[in-house]
């Protein structure tokens, strides 16, 4: 049988990761997350990363199958319990400078059959649980990376109609197109890139909207901007100096809205893919800030639980700017992971927002982003609203519109 | 290809790590360690886990590959680190009463052919840092076991000249026997077992002996027992409350020597495999209780690294006895694994007691085993230096003497 994942790229994946992705500096240590299945990019990112003069490379793997023992044998009063200890543990080691990868590769469906109460208290559970390190994440105290490795159950929803080894071929393919290591050098590749989503940044910042204002089929939906708020896209430096894209890929540029100041109606363009779940076309009506209304053809009571996992569920953390010709939305390929499908579309987040996407973030206050406007949440969930139909117009602080996208381009 | 492992006899495995090795309480949470290779046997004790009731089952998995890409590419700077945010994290989990379950499947000669000096300050750095998690494990706070899987590394060691297949398929049954899951019921068999080895410690606390005369060849050591010492073996409750069998297979009845109390000199009857390396043919001797030479044909280097890891390093931590003619040693086969090996043959451990291992363990204090003279170090290494011509005569507290094995055998 010839392995349909092509060696050599998943080779330079792992470059790329560790080398644009992380910016791993020497001397640091590796926290990476994967599932098992993810096993030989795991392998080959601990090669890199003790190239490039990694301390300590430790994986914490997960596994579907042990996911699914806990719902189909495990005691009702599992779903409330997580792994503080390990995310206390995790948060410890960032304190002490480590740097994060997540290999993303988890079945989009796998707990379609479950029951969504369980579901939906387990996620609860490990949202809480997982505050330490998601705190050092949104604060952007370290490097971090996610990249995405295929595996076969993800390749199978991805391309139904095929085989396996075709599936998981093709998925493999529009990985390595979409993280650029289907390119000669991929990490000059990545520089060139990283200077246009700058250059996006730069004009986004120098107008300092005060909202925008989405429109299109089913939208029509103003979303006020956090004061002080500051847009950001591709590569940035972490608050330890290191400078990394969070992403790979990434195509958006992104900043944080207002907790309190999003008005009007929304409905999704594509599917989310949600803890092993599927929520899909989403209607939400947004008052002071907060979604007040939210229906679902798919995953309701999912995503209901979702939005009623906090007091800052219901608000805005993000919103990012992605044009309907990017290369991910072109390629046509539903990716059920919100890592390529978010970079297909416009999208916004429900929950928490990034402390680095305000001014001088390097030193702001928990406090500070409160005042600002910042949402706080035990979640963050992105999820796609942008079409080929999205109109996007800034709206000035003294009332004037400037045109962002039309017809799902930039203006 | 058929699978070697007869996997009904590895669910048995299974049900008799969680049932008989753990005795895992109903909400009670679970961390299991294990290499990669382990994987089936992992996603059926989580199985079993769930239907005992258990919180939540947690997974370290190890990898081989990761390990001997740090020794390959990694920075000199790595081998002076260790994870000490994780095993922090382990033992805050302990102390929420979660249980512990380790799977040992490690290929012996994995680092055979690294640099020792990398070695020895690898293994420090890690012993230095896992205090946290060995402190409640020699404590006995928890309910905790070991069982192990037949990878295909380790079965290459054991059965070399067979095929990978035949290899495995070999060293699965020599587990299976060896663990009694073999048996129709081997939850009855190992009641029954634990019942012998309680009517061992028995008769041999009954005496009370201040110290044991071991004689053979190229062996005269007098090993003195600490004060209040209390021989154990197989099924005792933890401090948690929770009786449990530490090791599946056992064998062995054991207790504390004293650390200043151990004169003469002793052979090694079997190679000791240590964190991937083999350390064969040992001579060492004895005074006021520590090891004042020591020589191996095989690993002097790690040896010697391991007996300077601190000052308790070279006193003792436990004696055991075991039988020649118990099943493991019967089957003829070196396992290189201290795990079956060290219930093949009377055996002492460098390092740290067990203080378990007295009178009213359930509340001894660190101070109180001091001075009955338990040793403390960061390591615990068994080794193994009985044979078919062992005699053994116990030293009662007047200066009578009692015969307890001769020719291998109890007297």
């Amino acid at each position: 049988m010839i392995n349909p994942i092509d060696q050599n790229k998943l080779k330079k994946l792992a470059q790329v990761a560790v080398q644009v992705g992380l910016g791993l500096e020497k001397g640091q240590d590796l926290i990476m997350t994967a599932p098992l299945e993810a096993a030989p990019l795991v392998r080959l990112i601990t090669r890199e990363a003790y190239r490039a003069g990694a301390g300590l490379v430790t994986t914490l793997y997960s596994d579907a199958e042990a996911t699914l023992a806990r719902y189909r044998y495990g005691h009702d009063l599992s779903f409330d319990r997580s792994t503080g200890w390990l995310f206390e543990g995790i948060g410890q080691a960032f304190d002490n400078n480590a740097a994060r990868l997540a290999i993303s590769a988890e079945n989009p469906m796998l707990l379609a059959n479950e029951d969504p109460d369980k579901v939906g208290r387990a996620n609860k559970a490990m949202s809480a649980a997982s505050a330490p390190m998601r705190k050092r994440i949104v604060e952007f105290s370290i490097n971090w990376n996610i990249v995405s490795y295929p595996s076969a159950d993800w390749a199978k929803q991805v391309f139904p109609n095929d085989n396996e080894d075709v599936a998981v071929g093709k998925l493999a393919d529009a990985i390595f197109a979409a993280s650029r290591v289907d390119l000669d050098d991929p990490v000059a590749a990545w520089g060139e890139h990283n200077k246009v989503l700058a250059a996006k940044s730069k004009w986004l910042n120098e107008h300092n909207f005060a909202a925008l204002h989405f429109s299109g089929p089913g939208t029509d939906l103003t979303i006020g901007l956090a004061d002080n708020h500051e847009w950001m896209g591709g590569a940035a430096p972490a608050k330890n100096g290191i400078i990394c894209n969070p992403n790979i890929p990434t195509e958006e540029v992104f900043t944080t809205p207002h907790a309190t100041k999003v008005e009007g109606y929304v409905c999704s363009s594509k599917p989310l893919s949600y803890h092993g779940t599927l929520i899909d076309n989403i209607k939400a009506r947004f008052e002071g800030g907060r979604i007040v209304e939210a229906t679902a053809s798919v995953g309701q009571e999912v995503l209901t639980k979702m939005l009623d996992t906090d007091e800052g569920a219901r608000s805005l953390g993000e919103v990012a700017l992605v044009p309907y010709s990017s290369p991910i939305s072109q390629s046509g390929t539903l990716f059920y992971n919100t890592m390529f499908d978010e970079n297909a579309a416009c999208h916004i987040a429900q929950g928490q927002c990034y402390s680095k996407c305000f001014k001088d973030s390097e030193s702001i206050s928990e406090e500070q982003v409160k005042a600002n406007g910042g949402n706080s949440s035990q979640i963050h969930v992105d999820w796609m609203i942008g079409s080929a139909e999205t109109n996007i117009d800034g709206i000035k602080q003294n009332g004037d519109l400037v045109p962002v996208f039309r017809k799902g381009e930039w203006a």
